[in-house]
Protein backbone atom coordinates (compact mmCIF):
# COMPACT_ATOMS: atom_id res chain seq x y z
CA UNK A 1 0.00 0.00 0.00
CA UNK A 2 1.27 3.64 -0.53
CA UNK A 3 1.69 6.23 2.25
CA UNK A 4 -1.80 8.46 2.68
CA UNK A 5 -1.56 12.11 0.87
CA UNK A 6 -1.72 15.18 2.36
CA UNK A 7 -3.14 16.88 -0.13
CA UNK A 8 -6.27 15.27 -1.60
CA UNK A 9 -8.10 15.93 -4.43
CA UNK A 10 -11.28 17.69 -4.24
CA UNK A 11 -14.71 16.35 -5.25
CA UNK A 12 -18.42 17.34 -5.30
CA UNK A 13 -21.11 15.48 -5.15
CA UNK A 14 -24.53 15.61 -6.11
CA UNK A 15 -26.92 13.16 -4.55
CA UNK A 16 -30.80 13.81 -5.22
CA UNK A 17 -33.42 13.28 -2.84
CA UNK A 18 -37.20 13.20 -3.15
CA UNK A 19 -40.35 12.50 -1.92
CA UNK A 20 -41.00 8.73 -1.59
CA UNK A 21 -37.26 7.40 -2.08
CA UNK A 22 -36.06 4.35 -0.60
CA UNK A 23 -32.90 6.59 1.99
CA UNK A 24 -30.89 3.88 2.00
CA UNK A 25 -30.28 3.59 -1.49
CA UNK A 26 -28.66 6.76 -0.91
CA UNK A 27 -27.57 6.80 3.01
CA UNK A 28 -25.38 3.80 2.54
CA UNK A 29 -23.40 5.37 -0.40
CA UNK A 30 -23.28 9.02 1.41
CA UNK A 31 -21.96 7.30 4.20
CA UNK A 32 -18.96 6.43 2.19
CA UNK A 33 -18.83 9.40 0.88
CA UNK A 34 -18.83 11.54 3.89
CA UNK A 35 -15.82 9.63 4.96
CA UNK A 36 -13.93 10.83 1.85
CA UNK A 37 -10.81 12.90 2.44
CA UNK A 38 -12.31 16.50 0.21
CA UNK A 39 -15.46 16.14 -0.82
CA UNK A 40 -18.63 18.55 -0.56
CA UNK A 41 -22.13 17.00 -1.12
CA UNK A 42 -24.97 18.75 -1.90
CA UNK A 43 -28.23 16.78 -0.95
CA UNK A 44 -30.40 18.00 -3.79
CA UNK A 45 -34.12 18.63 -4.55
CA UNK A 46 -36.39 21.41 -6.44
CA UNK A 47 -36.92 22.96 -2.64
CA UNK A 48 -35.50 22.32 0.59
CA UNK A 49 -38.75 21.18 1.97
CA UNK A 50 -38.35 17.69 4.43
CA UNK A 51 -38.75 14.70 1.95
CA UNK A 52 -40.63 11.77 3.53
CA UNK A 53 -38.88 8.51 2.44
CA UNK A 54 -41.20 5.35 1.56
CA UNK A 55 -39.19 4.25 4.76
CA UNK A 56 -41.04 7.04 6.58
CA UNK A 57 -37.75 8.64 7.74
CA UNK A 58 -38.09 12.36 7.05
CA UNK A 59 -34.82 13.84 5.69
CA UNK A 60 -33.93 17.24 4.43
CA UNK A 61 -32.20 18.49 1.54
CA UNK A 62 -29.66 21.01 1.58
CA UNK A 63 -29.31 22.37 -2.17
CA UNK A 64 -31.96 23.26 -4.53
CA UNK A 65 -31.94 22.19 -8.02
CA UNK A 66 -30.78 25.71 -9.52
CA UNK A 67 -28.36 26.32 -6.45
CA UNK A 68 -26.41 23.34 -6.85
CA UNK A 69 -22.58 23.94 -8.38
CA UNK A 70 -21.40 21.61 -11.18
CA UNK A 71 -20.94 18.08 -9.73
CA UNK A 72 -18.28 15.96 -10.46
CA UNK A 73 -20.49 12.79 -8.98
CA UNK A 74 -24.12 12.77 -9.62
CA UNK A 75 -26.16 10.36 -7.68
CA UNK A 76 -29.81 9.46 -7.48
CA UNK A 77 -31.25 6.05 -5.37
CA UNK A 78 -35.07 4.30 -6.25
CA UNK A 79 -37.74 4.00 -4.72
CA UNK A 80 -41.40 3.56 -4.10
CA UNK A 81 -42.29 7.05 -4.90
CA UNK A 82 -40.15 7.09 -8.17
CA UNK A 83 -43.06 6.77 -10.67
CA UNK A 84 -44.75 9.58 -9.24
CA UNK A 85 -41.75 11.83 -11.04
CA UNK A 86 -40.13 9.34 -13.20
CA UNK A 87 -41.40 12.18 -16.46
CA UNK A 88 -40.58 15.15 -14.34
CA UNK A 89 -39.04 18.02 -16.84
CA UNK A 90 -37.12 20.13 -14.04
CA UNK A 91 -35.53 17.07 -12.66
CA UNK A 92 -34.67 15.37 -16.03
CA UNK A 93 -33.50 18.31 -17.37
CA UNK A 94 -31.14 18.28 -13.69
CA UNK A 95 -29.88 15.46 -14.35
CA UNK A 96 -28.85 15.74 -17.68
CA UNK A 97 -27.37 19.00 -17.34
CA UNK A 98 -25.37 17.85 -14.64
CA UNK A 99 -24.83 14.05 -16.09
CA UNK A 100 -23.59 16.01 -18.77
CA UNK A 101 -20.36 17.14 -17.58
CA UNK A 102 -20.27 15.32 -14.63
CA UNK A 103 -16.69 12.34 -13.95
CA UNK A 104 -19.56 10.34 -12.97
CA UNK A 105 -22.81 9.26 -13.72
CA UNK A 106 -24.49 7.29 -11.14
CA UNK A 107 -27.15 5.63 -8.98
CA UNK A 108 -28.29 2.89 -6.85
CA UNK A 109 -31.72 0.82 -6.74
CA UNK A 110 -34.22 1.78 -9.58
CA UNK A 111 -32.14 5.40 -9.68
CA UNK A 112 -30.80 3.92 -12.92
CA UNK A 113 -34.83 4.78 -14.56
CA UNK A 114 -34.41 8.18 -14.04
CA UNK A 115 -30.85 8.38 -15.68
CA UNK A 116 -32.06 6.26 -19.11
CA UNK A 117 -35.00 8.73 -18.90
CA UNK A 118 -32.67 11.39 -19.00
CA UNK A 119 -30.90 10.15 -21.81
CA UNK A 120 -27.84 9.30 -19.71
CA UNK A 121 -27.82 5.58 -20.15
CA UNK A 122 -27.83 4.97 -24.20
CA UNK A 123 -25.46 2.53 -25.34
CA UNK A 124 -24.32 1.85 -21.51
CA UNK A 125 -25.49 -1.30 -19.18
CA UNK A 126 -26.40 -0.55 -15.88
CA UNK A 127 -27.95 -2.17 -13.12
CA UNK A 128 -31.30 -1.57 -10.80
CA UNK A 129 -33.20 -3.85 -8.09
CA UNK A 130 -33.54 -7.23 -9.29
CA UNK A 131 -37.91 -6.62 -9.63
CA UNK A 132 -36.78 -3.40 -12.07
CA UNK A 133 -34.57 -4.93 -14.52
CA UNK A 134 -37.24 -5.39 -16.86
CA UNK A 135 -38.54 -1.89 -16.86
CA UNK A 136 -35.47 -0.63 -17.13
CA UNK A 137 -34.03 -2.69 -20.49
CA UNK A 138 -37.84 -1.53 -21.94
CA UNK A 139 -36.07 1.53 -21.70
CA UNK A 140 -33.52 0.07 -24.16
CA UNK A 141 -30.80 -0.42 -21.51
CA UNK A 142 -28.86 -3.57 -21.15
CA UNK A 143 -29.33 -4.84 -17.56
CA UNK A 144 -26.19 -5.94 -15.83
CA UNK A 145 -27.15 -8.23 -13.07
CA UNK A 146 -23.87 -7.79 -10.98
CA UNK A 147 -24.53 -6.12 -7.93
CA UNK A 148 -22.67 -2.62 -9.40
CA UNK A 149 -22.33 -2.06 -12.47
CA UNK A 150 -19.04 -0.12 -14.12
CA UNK A 151 -19.27 0.97 -17.55
CA UNK A 152 -17.05 3.76 -18.58
CA UNK A 153 -18.00 6.59 -16.15
CA UNK A 154 -21.67 5.68 -15.55
CA UNK A 155 -21.70 3.47 -12.54
CA UNK A 156 -25.00 1.68 -11.09
CA UNK A 157 -25.51 -0.01 -7.96
CA UNK A 158 -28.35 -2.77 -7.56
CA UNK A 159 -31.32 -2.81 -4.81
CA UNK A 160 -31.01 -0.88 -1.63
CA UNK A 161 -28.28 -2.40 0.36
CA UNK A 162 -26.13 -2.67 -3.02
CA UNK A 163 -25.82 1.06 -2.71
CA UNK A 164 -22.96 0.16 -0.10
CA UNK A 165 -21.11 -2.06 -2.51
CA UNK A 166 -21.80 1.19 -4.85
CA UNK A 167 -20.30 3.92 -2.61
CA UNK A 168 -16.96 1.79 -1.99
CA UNK A 169 -16.74 1.43 -5.62
CA UNK A 170 -16.94 5.26 -6.02
CA UNK A 171 -14.58 5.86 -3.68
CA UNK A 172 -12.00 3.26 -5.19
CA UNK A 173 -12.75 5.68 -8.52
CA UNK A 174 -11.67 8.91 -6.82
CA UNK A 175 -9.59 8.02 -3.97
CA UNK A 176 -8.05 4.81 -4.99
CA UNK A 177 -7.92 1.41 -3.39
CA UNK A 178 -6.38 2.58 -0.25
CA UNK A 179 -8.93 4.85 0.87
CA UNK A 180 -11.68 2.60 -0.41
CA UNK A 181 -9.81 -0.17 1.90
CA UNK A 182 -9.81 1.98 4.93
CA UNK A 183 -13.53 3.02 3.99
CA UNK A 184 -14.78 -0.39 4.16
CA UNK A 185 -13.17 -1.32 7.19
CA UNK A 186 -14.31 1.90 9.58
CA UNK A 187 -17.92 1.03 8.12
CA UNK A 188 -17.19 -2.84 9.40
CA UNK A 189 -18.72 -3.86 5.81
CA UNK A 190 -17.73 -7.25 6.83
CA UNK A 191 -21.42 -9.03 6.42
CA UNK A 192 -23.17 -11.91 7.39
CA UNK A 193 -26.27 -12.09 6.14
CA UNK A 194 -28.79 -14.60 7.50
CA UNK A 195 -29.63 -16.40 4.97
CA UNK A 196 -28.37 -17.01 0.74
CA UNK A 197 -31.32 -15.07 -0.42
CA UNK A 198 -30.80 -11.74 -1.25
CA UNK A 199 -30.80 -12.16 -5.05
CA UNK A 200 -33.36 -13.82 -7.45
CA UNK A 201 -30.94 -16.10 -8.57
CA UNK A 202 -30.31 -17.23 -5.21
CA UNK A 203 -33.96 -16.83 -3.55
CA UNK A 204 -35.53 -19.10 -6.60
CA UNK A 205 -38.96 -18.83 -7.70
CA UNK A 206 -40.96 -19.91 -4.46
CA UNK A 207 -39.45 -17.06 -2.26
CA UNK A 208 -39.51 -14.68 -5.21
CA UNK A 209 -43.34 -15.44 -5.54
CA UNK A 210 -44.04 -14.99 -1.74
CA UNK A 211 -42.44 -11.92 -1.57
CA UNK A 212 -44.48 -10.28 -4.43
CA UNK A 213 -47.48 -11.38 -2.48
CA UNK A 214 -46.25 -10.34 0.54
CA UNK A 215 -45.48 -6.91 -0.75
CA UNK A 216 -49.18 -6.63 -1.75
CA UNK A 217 -50.46 -7.49 1.33
CA UNK A 218 -48.05 -5.51 3.43
CA UNK A 219 -47.87 -2.44 1.23
CA UNK A 220 -50.07 -2.53 -1.52
CA UNK A 221 -49.55 -2.40 -5.19
CA UNK A 222 -46.24 -0.50 -6.50
CA UNK A 223 -47.71 3.11 -7.65
CA UNK B 1 -41.77 -22.33 4.55
CA UNK B 2 -45.17 -21.36 6.00
CA UNK B 3 -47.72 -19.94 4.20
CA UNK B 4 -48.07 -15.91 5.19
CA UNK B 5 -50.47 -14.67 7.52
CA UNK B 6 -53.06 -12.35 7.13
CA UNK B 7 -53.32 -11.10 10.71
CA UNK B 8 -49.92 -9.86 11.52
CA UNK B 9 -49.31 -9.01 15.31
CA UNK B 10 -48.62 -5.60 16.20
CA UNK B 11 -45.15 -4.59 17.22
CA UNK B 12 -44.32 -0.85 18.57
CA UNK B 13 -40.58 0.24 17.39
CA UNK B 14 -38.75 3.22 19.12
CA UNK B 15 -35.64 4.02 17.66
CA UNK B 16 -33.64 6.91 19.32
CA UNK B 17 -32.02 9.63 16.78
CA UNK B 18 -29.63 12.39 18.19
CA UNK B 19 -27.10 15.16 16.97
CA UNK B 20 -23.71 14.09 15.23
CA UNK B 21 -25.36 10.55 15.07
CA UNK B 22 -24.20 7.87 12.34
CA UNK B 23 -27.77 8.17 9.80
CA UNK B 24 -26.81 4.53 8.64
CA UNK B 25 -26.69 3.00 12.05
CA UNK B 26 -30.62 2.88 12.28
CA UNK B 27 -31.09 3.92 8.64
CA UNK B 28 -30.33 0.18 7.86
CA UNK B 29 -32.45 -1.43 10.21
CA UNK B 30 -35.22 1.00 9.94
CA UNK B 31 -35.56 0.34 6.37
CA UNK B 32 -36.08 -3.65 7.30
CA UNK B 33 -38.08 -2.39 10.11
CA UNK B 34 -40.81 -0.11 7.90
CA UNK B 35 -41.28 -3.07 5.75
CA UNK B 36 -42.67 -5.54 8.23
CA UNK B 37 -46.03 -6.63 8.35
CA UNK B 38 -47.71 -4.35 11.33
CA UNK B 39 -45.07 -1.81 12.94
CA UNK B 40 -45.46 1.22 14.32
CA UNK B 41 -41.99 3.79 13.97
CA UNK B 42 -41.20 6.18 16.11
CA UNK B 43 -38.02 7.96 15.93
CA UNK B 44 -37.45 9.79 19.17
CA UNK B 45 -35.37 12.36 20.76
CA UNK B 46 -35.88 15.17 23.24
CA UNK B 47 -37.18 17.54 21.10
CA UNK B 48 -38.66 17.68 17.29
CA UNK B 49 -36.09 20.10 15.87
CA UNK B 50 -33.87 18.30 12.76
CA UNK B 51 -30.97 16.42 13.67
CA UNK B 52 -27.66 16.43 11.50
CA UNK B 53 -25.80 13.27 11.65
CA UNK B 54 -21.63 13.01 11.85
CA UNK B 55 -22.47 12.17 7.75
CA UNK B 56 -24.05 15.52 6.88
CA UNK B 57 -27.70 14.48 6.77
CA UNK B 58 -29.98 15.73 8.03
CA UNK B 59 -33.09 14.03 9.58
CA UNK B 60 -36.41 14.49 11.62
CA UNK B 61 -37.29 13.40 14.79
CA UNK B 62 -41.51 12.45 14.82
CA UNK B 63 -41.87 11.58 18.86
CA UNK B 64 -40.24 13.03 21.91
CA UNK B 65 -39.68 10.86 25.02
CA UNK B 66 -42.12 12.77 26.49
CA UNK B 67 -44.94 11.66 23.93
CA UNK B 68 -42.95 7.96 23.09
CA UNK B 69 -45.64 5.22 24.04
CA UNK B 70 -43.90 1.98 25.41
CA UNK B 71 -42.49 0.64 22.78
CA UNK B 72 -41.60 -3.46 21.66
CA UNK B 73 -38.76 -2.89 20.82
CA UNK B 74 -36.16 0.29 21.23
CA UNK B 75 -32.92 0.49 19.31
CA UNK B 76 -30.20 3.08 19.15
CA UNK B 77 -27.20 3.59 17.16
CA UNK B 78 -23.77 5.52 17.57
CA UNK B 79 -22.16 7.71 16.20
CA UNK B 80 -19.26 10.35 16.50
CA UNK B 81 -21.91 12.54 18.60
CA UNK B 82 -22.36 10.03 21.12
CA UNK B 83 -19.44 11.32 23.54
CA UNK B 84 -21.16 13.96 23.87
CA UNK B 85 -24.42 13.26 25.23
CA UNK B 86 -23.13 9.62 26.91
CA UNK B 87 -23.87 10.29 30.36
CA UNK B 88 -26.80 12.75 29.32
CA UNK B 89 -29.53 12.29 32.19
CA UNK B 90 -32.73 12.55 30.21
CA UNK B 91 -31.48 10.34 27.55
CA UNK B 92 -30.40 7.49 29.95
CA UNK B 93 -33.64 7.31 31.92
CA UNK B 94 -36.04 6.96 28.57
CA UNK B 95 -33.54 4.23 27.67
CA UNK B 96 -33.37 2.74 31.42
CA UNK B 97 -37.50 2.97 31.80
CA UNK B 98 -38.01 1.61 28.05
CA UNK B 99 -35.54 -1.02 28.24
CA UNK B 100 -37.27 -2.31 31.23
CA UNK B 101 -40.32 -3.24 29.55
CA UNK B 102 -39.80 -4.10 26.47
CA UNK B 103 -39.51 -7.32 24.37
CA UNK B 104 -36.01 -6.46 22.82
CA UNK B 105 -33.34 -4.20 24.08
CA UNK B 106 -31.22 -2.91 20.52
CA UNK B 107 -28.43 -1.16 19.51
CA UNK B 108 -26.32 -0.87 16.76
CA UNK B 109 -22.60 -0.28 16.41
CA UNK B 110 -21.41 2.83 19.53
CA UNK B 111 -25.05 2.51 20.57
CA UNK B 112 -24.48 -0.33 23.05
CA UNK B 113 -22.21 2.08 24.93
CA UNK B 114 -25.39 3.81 25.67
CA UNK B 115 -27.32 0.52 26.98
CA UNK B 116 -24.42 -0.01 29.17
CA UNK B 117 -24.54 3.29 30.93
CA UNK B 118 -28.36 2.78 31.22
CA UNK B 119 -27.77 -0.26 32.71
CA UNK B 120 -29.31 -2.36 30.48
CA UNK B 121 -26.15 -5.13 29.75
CA UNK B 122 -25.61 -5.76 32.91
CA UNK B 123 -24.50 -9.42 33.08
CA UNK B 124 -25.53 -9.77 28.97
CA UNK B 125 -22.88 -10.02 25.94
CA UNK B 126 -23.06 -7.41 23.62
CA UNK B 127 -21.39 -5.95 20.52
CA UNK B 128 -19.87 -3.12 19.15
CA UNK B 129 -17.79 -1.34 16.43
CA UNK B 130 -14.44 -3.10 16.41
CA UNK B 131 -12.72 0.59 17.68
CA UNK B 132 -15.09 0.80 20.31
CA UNK B 133 -14.64 -2.66 21.86
CA UNK B 134 -12.32 -1.61 24.70
CA UNK B 135 -14.27 1.24 25.69
CA UNK B 136 -17.00 -1.47 26.18
CA UNK B 137 -15.73 -3.86 27.94
CA UNK B 138 -14.58 -1.36 30.68
CA UNK B 139 -18.19 -0.94 31.00
CA UNK B 140 -18.62 -4.66 32.68
CA UNK B 141 -19.97 -5.46 29.11
CA UNK B 142 -19.11 -9.16 28.26
CA UNK B 143 -18.32 -7.76 24.35
CA UNK B 144 -18.83 -10.35 21.23
CA UNK B 145 -16.94 -9.68 18.35
CA UNK B 146 -19.60 -11.45 15.64
CA UNK B 147 -21.78 -9.37 13.71
CA UNK B 148 -24.48 -9.38 15.63
CA UNK B 149 -25.00 -10.66 18.95
CA UNK B 150 -28.41 -12.16 20.71
CA UNK B 151 -28.09 -12.45 24.09
CA UNK B 152 -31.64 -13.88 25.69
CA UNK B 153 -33.53 -10.41 24.82
CA UNK B 154 -30.59 -8.01 23.99
CA UNK B 155 -30.09 -7.65 20.12
CA UNK B 156 -26.97 -5.62 19.39
CA UNK B 157 -24.83 -5.54 15.73
CA UNK B 158 -21.30 -4.07 14.99
CA UNK B 159 -20.28 -1.30 13.34
CA UNK B 160 -22.03 0.53 11.04
CA UNK B 161 -23.09 -1.44 8.45
CA UNK B 162 -23.89 -4.23 10.64
CA UNK B 163 -27.19 -2.86 11.36
CA UNK B 164 -29.05 -4.32 8.28
CA UNK B 165 -27.68 -7.67 9.36
CA UNK B 166 -29.13 -6.79 13.23
CA UNK B 167 -32.13 -5.51 11.49
CA UNK B 168 -32.71 -9.36 9.73
CA UNK B 169 -32.45 -10.57 12.90
CA UNK B 170 -34.96 -8.45 14.58
CA UNK B 171 -37.16 -9.35 11.80
CA UNK B 172 -36.76 -13.15 12.38
CA UNK B 173 -37.42 -12.69 16.40
CA UNK B 174 -40.54 -10.26 15.41
CA UNK B 175 -42.34 -12.17 12.29
CA UNK B 176 -40.30 -15.30 11.58
CA UNK B 177 -38.11 -16.98 9.54
CA UNK B 178 -40.43 -16.20 6.26
CA UNK B 179 -40.41 -12.47 6.66
CA UNK B 180 -36.78 -12.15 7.46
CA UNK B 181 -36.47 -13.85 3.90
CA UNK B 182 -38.46 -11.72 1.96
CA UNK B 183 -37.19 -8.78 3.81
CA UNK B 184 -33.65 -9.76 2.92
CA UNK B 185 -34.56 -10.60 -0.44
CA UNK B 186 -36.46 -7.07 -1.22
CA UNK B 187 -33.70 -5.40 0.12
CA UNK B 188 -31.64 -7.27 -1.94
CA UNK B 189 -29.28 -7.87 0.56
CA UNK B 190 -26.23 -10.46 -1.55
CA UNK B 191 -23.39 -8.44 -0.57
CA UNK B 192 -20.28 -8.64 -2.65
CA UNK B 193 -17.85 -6.22 -0.47
CA UNK B 194 -14.76 -4.94 -2.98
CA UNK B 195 -12.31 -6.17 -0.50
CA UNK B 196 -11.70 -8.72 2.29
CA UNK B 197 -11.08 -5.77 4.93
CA UNK B 198 -14.20 -5.34 6.84
CA UNK B 199 -13.20 -6.45 10.17
CA UNK B 200 -9.96 -5.62 12.19
CA UNK B 201 -9.38 -9.50 11.97
CA UNK B 202 -9.54 -9.30 8.57
CA UNK B 203 -7.58 -6.04 7.71
CA UNK B 204 -4.65 -6.60 9.99
CA UNK B 205 -2.55 -4.19 12.11
CA UNK B 206 -1.34 -1.92 9.00
CA UNK B 207 -4.70 -1.28 7.39
CA UNK B 208 -6.19 -0.67 11.25
CA UNK B 209 -3.20 1.52 11.98
CA UNK B 210 -3.44 3.73 8.25
CA UNK B 211 -7.59 3.77 9.01
CA UNK B 212 -6.34 5.31 12.95
CA UNK B 213 -4.10 7.64 10.60
CA UNK B 214 -6.85 8.48 8.34
CA UNK B 215 -9.32 9.18 10.59
CA UNK B 216 -7.27 11.76 12.75
CA UNK B 217 -6.32 13.68 8.90
CA UNK B 218 -9.78 13.81 7.90
CA UNK B 219 -11.80 13.83 10.57
CA UNK B 220 -9.80 14.88 13.34
CA UNK B 221 -9.39 13.27 16.93
CA UNK B 222 -12.61 11.26 17.90
CA UNK B 223 -15.10 13.91 20.73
Amino acid sequence: MTELKPNWPRYVIGIVIYPGMTTLDVIGPQTVFAGLPNVEIHRVWKTLAPITGDDGMVIEPDTTFTDCPPVDVICIGGGRGQSAIIDDAELLDFLKSQGEQAKFVTSVCGGSEFLAKAGLLEGYRAATHWAARPKLAELGVEVGTERVVVDRNRMTGGGVTAGIDFGLTVAKALYGEDVAKISQLLMEYDPVPPYDVGSPEKAGPELIEKAMQYMLQTMGPMP
